[in-house]
């Protein structure tokens, strides 16, 4: 940040706050007054992580975090992604093809870096400037503007301290403040590295997430035997339906023996229907036979959700939704690159027909948890909102992907508040890929949700007190109680 | 445009504004003092209420109103819906299964009260809490805020005032400065309580509105034996399809004689298709004997929307449609609790092809009005007010329902103001359900006008003058001359 | 403009803006004063117009205006239509019935433009009277504000300077500081006034746009005899299929030879499908044979769209797509009185699925660029800005049609930048229906461009510097490197 922003001319002598910490609350003096008090008190509460895309053996191992261009750019396709479209190739940013192999040479760490600086004006205004502008000041004291002239010695910096203990994973871990994270993880995983994160105590909870996208979409790579494998692991009969159920059942038991309370499913859509029993045994023998189409690995996804809201009201875990997304739009680049390239486009999605079975059998059901996040912000006030507001069990995921970000943050309070309130949302929750940006996103969410609460004390729809209160709820209280960490 | 209109004559002289007064205007200095200016003009205009679920017997007996918990609560599906949401077993609210007839205890008031006060916080950022707070406030005088160490103080307090007369619905509507109120009637309804109500003349006009549903829709509960009845009424064959066509015209022509100006339709869906003669009867035939589906019914309600259109050319009936919800997307709540427990829920709602063959028959008949609700916000910008801003025949409902409220309000103006202008809009209608809010809904309202006229005026888009004869516009001429009143 | 403006009082003494300059910044001191540093930079930069509907034979011959009513009103659908929409017949603004030849007389201008200022009122916070006030101020120095009492003066004064040298065309060209102008032309076009207009180097640049939908729609009326004409300008065989495409890209070539940079297709939906060589030549020949429905002409568009994406590719004419308008909804007015005539209407489109093949084809050859503009916003967070944030070829259209107004503008920008940027848009482009308006509109951007980039510097999402060069980007450069002028 430079020097010459012309708010802070404007800014009234000992205010108590560094000029940076203004970021993203109103300039309106008023409410600015307000929102700051709300932010001061919720900007140092420890961080709640309940679903993200950090590995489990990155803090197990206390590794050493990478290099900075695969730390901030090679594997975040929110950043890879935006300089693509610029025209910068994915191999030049360290994305190498599927086939090249794990020790395919990409270019050096400080080549990539340079095209980021290169195209650091088209980030302008995107979440993925602020978090890592932000990431760059707080935890690696670079206040420097990213600029070709000094990409050099920002990397040099960077290095310097990514080499250090106290930028170990397990010493950031404790730096930040975070209580509790979980982590996104196969049926498969042994989750060796969460018990040993549990036996050695070294950091705060690392809890696992149970994802089995990977044995229940028929359409995905390598489904038949991941299938197998998870008879395999549990010693059931995965040929006959039932055995497969058991499997799956057993394995959330492993998951819950080892603290996970949650489990979340990525599908195309969020359909859920209950196909008898014998219907869902005849498709599920057919897909294994590689007999089934498209619709067929839909419907079978369909009744899987029905599946798994049963087994969340037997066993407690939470269960999340993440619907709508088009994976690998470009089918060509993810062939060649694999997928999490950034090539995932969200589409339309239909929520009051697509839940309804499922809510009209689950929705009631004391301890039964269904937290959904959509890509399709139509669906805020229009679908969301009004069933959060009226079925027990359903609550709103947070703003998630291209919308956890300034604008969409905002437009996710001002869409959903009148018809959900705030206490049918799970508060904030961040998504990350990339572990040292996590407190940089919950920070842009605090002070967005401060933001937008001064709103309210200023137009006397809240007391401030209120405000205060529900600041809180939405950064740390209610994520907690949601996810039951 | 005239000069002369009633806020002029009641506008308080030199009025201080106590705080409670900027409650929903804008906190920047420039913008609050318009916003005030504005606001003070049509804050006492007389209330205009087109369309609402008030019944003319309450006025029509003077009635006291019923205990807090029934007035504010239980009949309030805004309410029960969002306490329910919170894991509040509708019954604990006073909702009762339908099967146990009228006379089935509920819990008494104060229980119910405390509910709802133990749930206070969720309703934060809400309009149902700002409704219910401004009319404690301005209605009962009632300055204490909410909680469960204040609610049974605040029972004790509305029970006291509920038994009074001055807070009889008769004396309440002369203090509202309601001008005139229509209500929502079945054709099969004598409408006795209006007749005595113009004959006592002892309030302010309440006029009956048509709403047709119950002998149109072939889904709804009892349809069959409402078109027998509907038969008799009028002494018309409604074996036959013109028969009933006739009926239907006959209790529109009675609505006509005791002052009704307004015919309203609540379809699952927009659509509109003019079926030939021959197929009408066919259809009609085929529901009657109840050899029809969904789709049957759909079309059935597509072609009579169609014959409404004419109806109203011939007797200058205005029409309206409440089109998008999902009724009773809870079945199994629905069967057990009956409508109207706040399980209604919006979907996506198409009016560009589904009003095509309506508006280009009727669309420029002189005489021809019809307002057009929707639930589906994403209509707003992209088809109604582009809709709205070239046939003459229409006219947009003001935000309906979840979006009767501060957001919606403003997303509403925002959204459709550049392609239909104010002038192509209804102003401000209340749809309400208790009462005692009816003010307080047109005053939050003419709050968010007063505020978005402010933006205007601020920005140089319109000079003051022409935001004061707007602002009265939208509160008072518009709804009047739109629905003839 | 009246005196009354509270904002007025608060003006800084020599700040150097007259009031009327502040129109459309933000009322908050702080963002305003950021607002206003930043659009002072911009405001009289030179416009470019990529797109537009002003006819090329009005510069060649450097012709006077026509009279007010023609220019403001009758050529105008967007003012048409909103007094139509408020009872005015088309033929008392001067939209006269097809079938009456073009001679046929329609009231008088000075009849027209009272009908004008009778709805004025019903304009308020509408963009085309934002233009018009804007136009008759800064273009004819008329500051009167427009009314019945007022209205023949201003016709007067219009009409005077509208019989002025300095008021034709090609002087207000230069006035306007217009760099470069493009037009909208059929493939059948000639050219003439293009190739005039190059060799007396009147004015400044006017190149041709190849809009080809008259050849390649089927539904179009005359669709066969302009197939038929096109054949026989490129002596091209175009009864077969290939000799049609030949045809084509020799139009495309013409075009290219006489300054042409980009081409534009206005298609129903954006859908996009590669059919193979036999199946395009069975729907052509079909199609020609006067033997296809409306899905064969929807199909054989889809395909089309493949097409002109290759010859981009080969050409390296820039294509635009204008998709998403129902074309003529009142079916019976538009047989009357033509295209045009304000009863387009947008509806819901869905681009995800729709141009997956063409971008998955094209999407990253070098040299291509597909610019999208859309009349459904939805799209914008949802489906568009996440495709441009990864596609190399496909950048944002400005705001459209309905959506080209200081609250569309605001949205397109809230909504597109968080997951396109900036960078993946082609800033502003106005598609101006009416010459002395051009000025108006792209300063209506310009200062909602100021006034968001404002927010951004107040809430320290960007550096003064970072707002400045953005702001000039967008208004200047950008428009100008998308479309390669």
């Amino acid at each position: 940040m430079t020097a010459r922003h012309p708010g802070e001319l404007k800014r009234p002598v000992g205010a108590g706050l560094a000029p940076d910490d203004d970021r993203l609350l109103p300039a309106e003096p008023t409410l600015r007054a307000i929102a700051r008090e709300l932010y001061q008190q919720i900007r140092e509460l420890p961080l709640v992580s309940p679903h993200g895309h950090i590995e489990a053996s990155v803090l197990a191992r206390n590794e050493r975090l990478p290099d900075p261009a695969t730390l901030f750019v090679s594997r975040d396709h929110y950043v890879t992604r935006i300089l693509h479209s610029q025209g910068v190739p994915l191999e030049e940013l360290g994305v190498m093809p599927a086939d090249a192999g794990d020790d395919a040479p990409g270019p050096p760490s400080r080549e990539i870096w340079r095209r980021l600086a290169e195209h650091w004006h088209v980030l302008r205004g995107m979440p993925s400037r602020l978090w890592l502008e932000q990431t760059l000041e707080s935890v690696f004291a670079i206040r420097t503007p990213l600029s070709s002239a000094t990409c050099d010695a920002i990397h040099d910096e960077l290095e310097d301290r990514l080499g250090r203990d106290e930028f170990r994973a397990g010493a950031l871990f404790d730096r930040f403040g975070l209580e509790v994270m979980v982590t996104t993880d196969s049926p498969l995983d042994d989750l060796e590295h969460h018990r040993a994160l549990a036996e050695s105590r070294s950091v705060g909870r690392v809890l696992p997430g149970f994802r089995p996208d990977g044995v229940v979409d028929a359409e995905r790579r390598g489904w038949k035997d991941a299938v197998e494998r998870l008879g395999e692991i549990t010693s059931e009969d995965i040929q006959t339906y039932p055995g497969y159920l058991r499997a799956i059942e057993s394995r959330r038991a492993f998951f819950v023996s080892q603290g996970g309370t949650s489990t979340d499913h990525g599908h195309a859509t969020p359909r859920a229907e209950a196909l008898d029993a014998a219907d869902a045994e005849r498709l599920y023998a057919q897909l294994r036979a590689g007999a089934g189409n498209a619709a067929d690995a839909e419907r079978f996804r369909a009744h899987m959700l029905m599946e798994f809201a049963r087994m969340s009201c037997e066993d407690g875990l939470v269960m999340q939704l993440h619907a709508g997304a088009v994976r690998g739009h470009d089918r060509r680049a993810t062939a060649r690159f694999g997928a999490d390239i950034g090539a995932d486009i969200p589409a339309a999605a239909e929520y009051v027909r697509s839940l309804r079975p499922l809510l009209e059998r689950h929705g009631h059901d004391r301890g039964f948890r269904l937290i959904v996040f959509t890509l399709d912000e139509a669906a805020y006030a229009r679908e969301l909102a009004p069933m959060a507001g009226y079925y027990p069990a359903l609550l709103l995921g947070a703003p998630w992907w291209f919308h956890d970000s300034p604008e969409g943050l905002r437009r996710f309070r001002a869409w959903t508040l009148e018809s959900a309130g705030f206490y049918n949302t799970v508060g904030f929750t961040d998504d990350a890929r990339s572990f040292p940006t996590i407190p940089a996103r919950h920070d842009v969410a605090r002070r967005i949700d401060s933001a937008f609460l001064a709103s309210l004390v200023a137009e006397r729809r809240l007391t401030l007190e209120e405000a205060q209160e529900t600041a809180i709820d939405l950064a740390y209280r209610l994520p907690k109680a949601a996810y039951r960490l």
